[in-house]
């Protein structure tokens, strides 16, 4: 469901051969965007105005991509961006994730905790300033010189005013692209009141569950909806998109704007056979041992299932999409073709055995010495419990806050403290028997990872089993209490000196450890290669400058492509689903079970309306939510997964093959219209025609 | 804990250079041993009468390696080769694997339902007779010619009466070494009524349990005592080994007498990459879960705990080994260095673009259409349930019977019968429990990977979970009483068409289904695979003879090495533990937990005993319970695992870290004496002295 997909520079093409339009690969910055070349390929005109209303237009979640549908802050998204908003407002008793959720009135709407609503204001390319601070420096001055200016611009940023006729706070994030061959520092309006209007059941949004994830044909109402507060009152949010419910057509062109997490298309072949060595096969293991305790524990209780739902459909997403991108790492074609890109950008850069690669590589087996300590003791692995992610956050930033903002961890400057104090209040409910699973776990697996000789095992587990250990902290903390998170928080170092909670006690144990692994994993393995990548990208920018796009990085980008099955095993997947095929492959059983609701409207459904359907563009996780527009700058479909050739995508994009997966807006109408009885909604939604 | 370990024949090193005598690596057959080779290494001779009395002396169990230690069938082998049997007397409420085992006389001995003792008499070389059966012929052709001519020389040499004064029955099996380059005839003198003699307490047996699994240092008693019967008294066995307990000395050449189960050394590299791409990622992602779900399965109670303990132990095993195999196998150079030993076979063939090595290749892509339904459905990946494999056994030997010996499924001829009768008659217990855990899941698992549509999935879970699906299978099934299966194996077709067993049905559905994809299988991968793995073999005849090792088939090898530790990271290992440290590093929790028996016995204990120790042996999982045995044939220790390097031996062998570990004698005649009062039983061991 989160979508996960990507592509690759074929640079060693592009360095070696003719420069080609390659299909429509491509996540680009809207002050890049190819303009001509779309218009030479898809006859579509694409204007600065048009760029303007929809880079102001969409709006990037927490976690997820959405765009306004209102001028009174509605937004449009996935239901499995709005799912950790239902956990919140659920229990042991009832679950909004099975029943669904209509606000009849804006008093109803429900406040997500952790929520934020951003939209980018401008964009400042700093590259020079920051490339003036590092000059001439060793790798480990260098990074610690540009963390520092970045912070600063961050401020210096922060300090311009919010447009007063739309409210919100002004949010500056500083975003590198092109592995650090540009520097930027991103302008946001953010509302931090985000408040819950629509969901359906989860049983029509996610039909099929994980067995159909990331797989096509599918029929999967993944909509949810929320609106952005201000001062207590709707946002006016001037800037919005117009749906077209009519939905787009086979063949059309079609754009998607959003926020692409993360890709791996510009990693070295040293990197890339770091995931596959080491970083995706562990993962895998601990994920899938999870998901066998996870589904277990669900097995005790109807009320067990319940509040297990919400992190096992996120973790067996998570599986579905390392499992494959450890596929496409497998393909040695594929690797060979990056190397042979490689070695003919080493020789361009004629630096001999000490060129980039190389030292990327080198920083590659530094860290295999200590990984897992780093994964385990400052990552977290170890100690998997969100009352023990409380406690690092409130000692963490105690220590951090009492340093000038430059001097801190990138995560506890001025910049970032609001998302962290938002996450510490919201009244998120925390289960006991769940934090004594997944605490209990990462111990027994750190013990087994790290070994039961080494001394952090060794202090912790010296006369205490995994379970008894977890059931010690956990019943001696009191963070699951908002109250007393912010109190620890507000009170700083004293206080949290003062603590007596268990979980408190045992997060400043571990700072020295845990801060002391990250202080190597900065000067062996983030210096040297962040100096190393810098390289490389000025030769790429010698040679192609701006003509290629960067990775991604959870920032605005713009897609172009069009709407289109594919070709699999001598078979044409066509683009469309339709509502009929539903109730056909409906087993009664979850997750093939209509909900009731669907059921009871099925006979005033028009069968024939499409529902989900593939388009070629290029997106991945982050990108869930996003808007899928037309030339015309209406939204036509909203996207929420990407087929199984999709996810190899964080490495390289295969044209033939990845195909994006969107929610047919002709559906949405006929969902709420005719099953869910939201007209308001729809008439708001749909005012903008 | 069951030793997965193996070496590579460095091919390309002895074709492309002159041949070197490479360390002690090599498994070596008992009719080929470099004795010579060994003598002027290391100033041992082994002669003649040695090996054969060592070769009838060596047992093989079921699962593991054993030997004889007293002339009234007295065998010594490990701790997790008698787990199976200590489960089997063990229920609910009680377990021998929590408190151990002794008999106190024989009478109290207690049977292992599925446990045999064969000791190999014979080998009989017949290349040149299964080559002639198939000579000229294609591959598919030749494929079924040579089982149909290897049934044949088994039932002929079943023939031969058992030798009348020790008893047991004959039994014989084809083995094909250096991957169709030999083929022999293996003769068994049986006894297939085996019991319980002595097993101590897990907690020492597997002292630091999963997270120490395949490292070293070790403190393990990883021993257990069995007893051959033969008509009901105990069996003679004129030849054992005297065990000499003052334990071997650092660097005393020693030697592994036992049955390496199985190593990949002579893959070629396309099926190497089957293994890291295909196989084992899906195996860890599978075993992972499932270990999730079996411990939380054993959190409900402590009787859930005692009854998934055994089966957890095995799967934990299993997991640690295949990510070490993967690991391996994510080792570019090795690769690399095989891929080249490869060309220069294929040179010498001179077979061009057709040569044997990309017949291989061929055969693994033809493989990957239908590997998931040939895991899932022929393999029983997709039926997890002990009860579910006694259906398809019974179904099948139905069907098989019915056929002439020399046309059956090579599992079902009639050398392999009685083995199969011998499971389906053992009162093995079944937890209904267990089995809707284990069958659930993996119906589950076959709903992802084979997908939602295919047919089977389709058929099976049209309107069920596979949670209701397992529960009506396993409550419409009389499968876990013993005389339930032997009536329907005893009544044959007929029976087994007129069963209404809701798990008999649904084997005899899924026969042809299964047996079309294993039919695929034979012709696409088996047939054309095995046809060239004989021509490379004779490739590597024509240039070595018997001068180099064939692959571990689990049939009788000896081995040569010498008691030495190794370095890491700059540290020295000492090849040995004592038992002091044994209770410094008690934590009091399980698995650290040292049972009650040897704190009270704590005073009386010389804590300088030697307790385990390290060798260069080249083994692997099957020589688990092997004995160590020195230059007088004498037997002084018992492996029961490797280090962690030892897993990557299935691939090749690691001259400077590969290890194996055993116990030694010497902490065998400390428990027995002060631990566990078994004096009868030390004094028929030590009889032999």
């Amino acid at each position: 469901m989160v979508i996960r997909i990507t592509a690759l520079v074929f640079l060693g093409a592009i360095l070696l051969g003719p420069t080609v339009g390659r299909a429509d690969e491509g996540m680009w910055t809207f002050d890049n965007f190819p303009a001509s070349e779309i218009a030479s390929r898809h006859g579509v005109n694409i204007s600065r105005d048009w760029l303007e209303h929809v880079q102001r237009s969409v709006v990037r979640l927490s976690n997820c991509t959405a765009s306004y549908v209102s001028a009174n802050g509605l937004i449009l998204t996935n239901h499995h961006c709005v799912a950790s908003c239902l956990a919140e407002h659920s229990g042991r008793d009832s679950s909004l994730l099975e029943t669904g959720f209509l606000a009849t009135s804006r008093t109803e709407e429900l406040r997500c905790g952790t929520q934020i609503a951003d939209t980018l204001i401008a964009m400042i390319d700093v590259t020079a300033d920051v490339n003036a601070a590092t000059s001439g420096m060793a790798a480990g001055a260098a990074n610690d010189a540009r963390k520092k200016r970045l912070t600063e611009l961050e401020s210096d940023c922060e300090r311009t005013p919010p447009d007063p006729a739309s409210g919100g706070s002004t949010r500056c994030e500083a975003v590198t692209l092109y592995q650090g061959g540009q520097y930027y520092i991103y302008k946001y309006r953010r509302y931090d009141d985000v408040r819950l209007v629509f969901a359906p059941e989860e049983g029509i949004a996610a039909f099929g569950g994980d067995p159909d994830n990331f797989q096509f044909p599918r029929w999967c109402l993944d909509m949810g909806v929320l609106r952005a507060y201000w001062k207590g009152r709707p946002a006016r949010t001037a800037d919005f998109l117009k749906v077209d419910f009519a939905g787009p057509a086979e063949g059309e062109a079609v754009f998607v704007a959003g926020h692409p997490g993360s890709t791996d298309r510009l990693l070295t072949v040293a990197e890339l056979k770091g995931l596959r060595d080491r970083d995706l096969p562990g993962a895998l293991l601990r994920a899938s041992e999870m998901r066998g305790r996870y589904i277990q524990f669900g097995k005790q209780s109807e009320s067990a299932a319940r509040i297990v739902a919400e992190p096992l459909n996120s973790l067996e997403n998570g599986i579905k999409v390392r499992r494959k991108l450890l596929d496409a790492l497998h393909d040695d074609d594929m690797l060979a073709v990056k190397s042979a890109e490689e070695q003919a950008l080493a020789e361009r850069l004629q630096a001999g055995g000490d060129n980039p690669f190389a030292r990327i590589a080198q920083a590659q087996r530094a860290e295999d010495a200590f990984y897992l300590d780093y994964l385990f003791l400052e990552n977290m692995v170890g100690f998997n419990s969100q009352l023990f992610r409380y406690a690092r956050a409130i000692v963490r930033a105690a220590a951090e806050r009492d340093k000038p903002n430059t001097e801190r961890l990138r995560e506890y400057t001025d910049a970032a403290l609001p998302r962290l104090t938002q996450r510490l209040e919201a009244p998120t409910p925390v289960y006991p028997e769940l934090e004594q699973l997944t605490l209990s776990y990462s111990l027994e697996r750190m013990r087994e990872w790290l070994g039961p000789d080494h001394a952090v095992v060794r202090e912790l587990l010296a006369s205490d089993s995994p379970d008894s250990l977890a059931s010690r902290l956990l019943t001696g903390s009191k963070l699951s209490d908002p109250a007393e998170r912010m109190r620890l928080y507000n009170g700083g170092q004293p206080a949290v000196a003062a603590s007596d909670d268990a979980l408190i006690k045992l997060a400043a144990s571990l700072e020295p450890k845990a801060r002391a692994v990250r202080q190597q994993y900065e000067n062996e393995v983030e210096a040297p290669s962040a100096q190393a990548a810098e390289e490389i990208a000025r030769a790429r920018f010698a040679a192609l400058g701006t003509s290629v796009y960067p990775d991604a990085t959870f920032t605005l980008r713009l897609n172009p492509g069009t709407v289109q099955g594919w070709q699999e095993s001598g078979r044409t997947i066509e683009p469309f689903t339709r509502l009929s095929r539903l109730f056909e492959r409906a087993t009664g059983r979850a997750p093939f079970a209509i909900p009731q609701k669907w059921l009871d409207a099925k006979d005033r459904l028009d069968l024939n309306t499409p529902f989900n359907l593939s388009t070629n563009n290029d997106i991945v996780g982050g990108n869930s939510g996003s808007p899928l527009i037309n030339a015309r700058g209406q939204v036509v479909g909203l996207m929420f997964d990407g087929n199984i050739h999709s996810i190899s995508g964080a490495y390289w994009f295969d044209t033939d093959k990845n195909r994006a997966v969107a929610v047919d807006t002709a559906i949405i109408r006929e969902a709420l219209s005719k099953v869910y009885d939201a007209k308001a909604l729809l008439k708001e939604i749909g005012a903008g025609r």
